[in-house]
């Protein structure tokens, strides 16, 4: 019989095998979107089909099977150290999600999601729903067939849901998303409603230089703390991040020649995920668990760089002569408080990636309402125009002229990814709790913010959050950071407290 | 049973496999040599290794054993088509290869030369030889070793040879060299002794912008028919071409702010590698076939670019107006003839990258007659220095001071690749060679160089050379292009062509 030791180490080469093959996965990911040469793509394809293949078998083994069982083994968990078990849990997760369906359903379903990306593409394109129908109805009818599969407690959502999001339930999401929506209404009701003149984005629209842009960038990424010893930013059309390891942590942007805020802001986001994945404790290198919790999570650290500093007032009471410099024939006749009043603008809009920090989470809000509705089984695919057009107008007030900028805007049902809207707007909510929490133990955080310094508020969440990687859920970590569970009044009150003054209301 | 077809796509299957694996490698290198961030270098090693251990893996298993077992017997290996044929032959040579070491020695030796490296680096910046002789010793003992293993029929040396050059001897080798070495040391002496004055260089060394450096490089490599669609340019300290797959070769140049030459004929000289690697006939991609047939033939289409056009005259009647538009400042002063003449002087110098077109060679017969007297027992590793020094005189009359200039200047020795060098000057003399047909064949050659017309010259390359990969040998190869063997005639022939009217010799 082999010692425990001996299964123990076994058990985190063989893991550790499926981090390499993901470091891998993930470079061949990264270059595809960063400057692979077209004529290679699809042979870069298969390549990637092939390890990806192979990282789903080491998954799903019976070398992994026989590792976890033996490893689960009462007597033999509570044996184990935290590292060790919080990666069994990991893998035990994937194993049994990927186990529980049948092989071919599976075969299935990724050649459907495939199928229905490129019709969804083509759909949005021609501005008709009725063509991806079809498609989507599978996608909606096979999730729940999966769901069958892998069971569920109160409400089948709650099984999609706990992928993105371990521990959320369609019922907490009702309550947090119930006071949310209460108040936001309202608020985006009384600004758009409000006598203050409307913030000028002229300014933003002139032509901006992309290679200063990018100098510019990579100075707020190293004020922010971000490591460029441990990663690099380059160009993209979506910007993302993405770990290759924990010493190589990439962030890409996009320079818009004619709007300044597309780079500077999403690489404030992206480089709030980075953050994240670069701070993971080195004690978790090599391992599953050095990443964040869940999506909501990695989207509140996004979402603190990008919103609570990135857009705070204090930040560009710091930054904002630095931004001027840089391009002085476009701002030096726009004033701070002109500046940073256009950076807030809010307003009523058809798209949610173009949306403003009061606007977007309803626009989450409404794909939550329809994606429980079709799982459940209270919407049909046929009914989501005028779902979508009825929503838009209770929530936001206006309605969309044609699906591509209605229901079709958005790419994550076509693959299939149900359950993961809502991470956006915990990430909002989350973020505005760790600030409350943040703010109570560093009371001096706005004088920070004006001084730039904002290396010491990043070593906070390094230490609060980042460290942890996956060892702790995101319910143990915004207990631990803000002594209690999630609660959306925080969120709730930093808008009001923002927006009501930017916009002369009591 | 299974039928012969069943048998032959599950070995293409196995085998593309592998050939994913190593698109994965391949940018995995590539990324490290181009940007990849330092903190991360560790951990991709890891990464690295555990993708080219699997690969290695794949080649010796018992799996693949079986399929070239089945595949190879008589009657069957004849029913095959070529290109399975060729891929089970290339299988085949690498299985036994590997197979033949005991794996012990072989994970010693790859230990040995790992450490040799770091020991050579340390060694070559304090100039100490007597550091790095015992892991030199080493490893040639286990070379003669592994020859043990896979044996020889004449000399041993010609194992080492055939991995890099299929077919290559030392009887063959010897009078080839042997031909080229006469002859260039005459021509050597004779431009040394020369009264012309000397090209000047010096214009080469003023300030040369990196980014207009890095257009020009990539206007010449449109103009020799690289497809950017299948590539992308980059920036490294050692410049290299690497293919990812047929849609994907990418080429590496260094833009040294203070020395045009540099990026430029670097630039060219990979851009001659990966015009061979974009090439190959689309029917060998994704097998081990699509990719060039020996090191040697590989460098006849770098040098052929580098040398035989890009240091023409007829290349910069061409070309030069446009350089001198890229750098009016830097230029507009040095006439076509003495670019002409500073890009080609001739001078014996002590470092072998740094050597010109007609000392180069010399360059590597040294390396040559030390590796093959070092794998005959003929010649002891401590005596390397002295050896050296004295074949220095002899071929081109000048001795290092010290170690670091002499036998310690390059990295083939600590990785232990015995029987690499050859390959550069059996590039210069395949090059010459193929230029000689190539003239034949297109007796307006010069005119089209003159005229910038790169492409049908390409288009020649890629017809008679670049389109079979390894379908065919090196000495099918020269042979079906030539009409005869190898011969150092015509770079002999071609050096005296060029180089006394430069140096006023008759």
């Amino acid at each position: 019989m082999k010692s425990l030791e001996t299964l123990v180490n076994e058990f985190k080469e063989y893991v550790k095998k499926m981090v390499h093959y993901n470091e891998a996965l993930s470079l061949m990911f990264w270059d595809l979107r960063t400057g692979a040469p077209k004529k290679g793509v699809a042979a870069r394809a298969e390549a990637i089909g092939t390890l990806s293949t192979e990282v789903f078998k080491m998954a799903t083994s019976p070398q992994m099977e026989e590792y976890l069982t033996a490893l689960s083994e009462p007597g033999v968990y509570e044996q184990l150290d935290r590292i060790t078990r919080g990666i069994v849990r990991e893998c035990k997760k994937e194993f049994d999600r990927s186990k529980k369906i049948p092989q071919d359903r599976y075969q299935e379903y990724v050649v459907l999601t495939s199928q229905a990306e490129s019709v969804w593409e083509e759909a949005k394109h021609t501005s008709d729903f009725a063509m991806f129908q079809p498609y989507l109805e599978k996608i909606v009818a096979m999730n729940i067939e999966f769901i069958g599969y892998w069971g569920y407690k109160e409400h089948k959502y709650d099984t999609l849901l706990d992928q993105y999001e371990p521990g959320m339930t369609v019922k907490k999401l009702d309550a947090i998303f119930g006071e949310l929506r209460r108040n936001t209404v309202d608020l985006v009701q009384a600004i758009v409603h409000s006598s203050t003149s409307k913030p000028d984005v002229q300014p933003f629209l002139k032509f901006y230089d992309p290679l200063k842009q990018r100098e510019f960038s990579r100075y707020i990424l190293e004020k922010m703390g971000y490591d460029f010893q441990a990663g690099r930013l380059d160009e993209t059309v979506h910007p993302f991040e993405i770990t290759l390891n924990q010493g190589d942590v990439r962030v890409t942007t996009k320079f818009d020649p004619h709007d300044l805020r597309s780079a500077l802001f999403s690489t404030i986001h992206e480089g709030g995920h980075a953050l994240y994945e670069q701070n993971v404790s080195p004690e978790l290198a090599g391992t599953p668990l050095s990443s964040g919790t869940s999506m909501g999570i990695h989207e509140s650290q996004s979402r603190f760089w990008e919103n609570i500093i990135g857009r705070s007032y204090e930040f560009w009471q710091c930054f904002y002569r630095d931004l001027v410099r840089a391009f002085p024939a476009q701002l030096s006749d726009v004033s701070l408080d002109a500046f940073y009043r256009g950076i807030n603008v809010v307003e009523p809009s058809l798209i949610r990636i173009e949306a403003d920090e009061v606007t977007y989470n309803l626009h989450i809000m409404i794909r939550y309402e329809i994606e429980k509705g079709l799982i459940q089984g209270d919407i049909r695919v046929a009914d989501l125009p005028e779902i979508w057009a009825d929503k838009m107008k209770d929530y936001l007030g206006i309605v969309p002229k044609n699906d591509a900028e209605g229901v079709l805007q958005d790419v994550h049902w076509s693959g299939g990814s149900f359950g993961y809207f809502p991470s956006y707007s915990l990430g909002n909510i989350y973020a505005a709790q760790f600030t409350h929490a943040l703010e109570k133990e560093m009371p001096d955080f706005k004088e920070r913010i004006k001084n730039g310094d904002l290396r010491s508020i990043k070593e906070w969440l390094s230490e609060k959050i980042h460290k942890h990687g996956k060892l702790l859920t995101p319910s143990e970590i915004i207990q631990a950071v803000t002594g209690e569970e999630i609660n959306a009044t925080y969120l709730v009150r930093y808008l009001e407290n923002k927006f009501k003054p930017l916009y002369h209301l009591n």
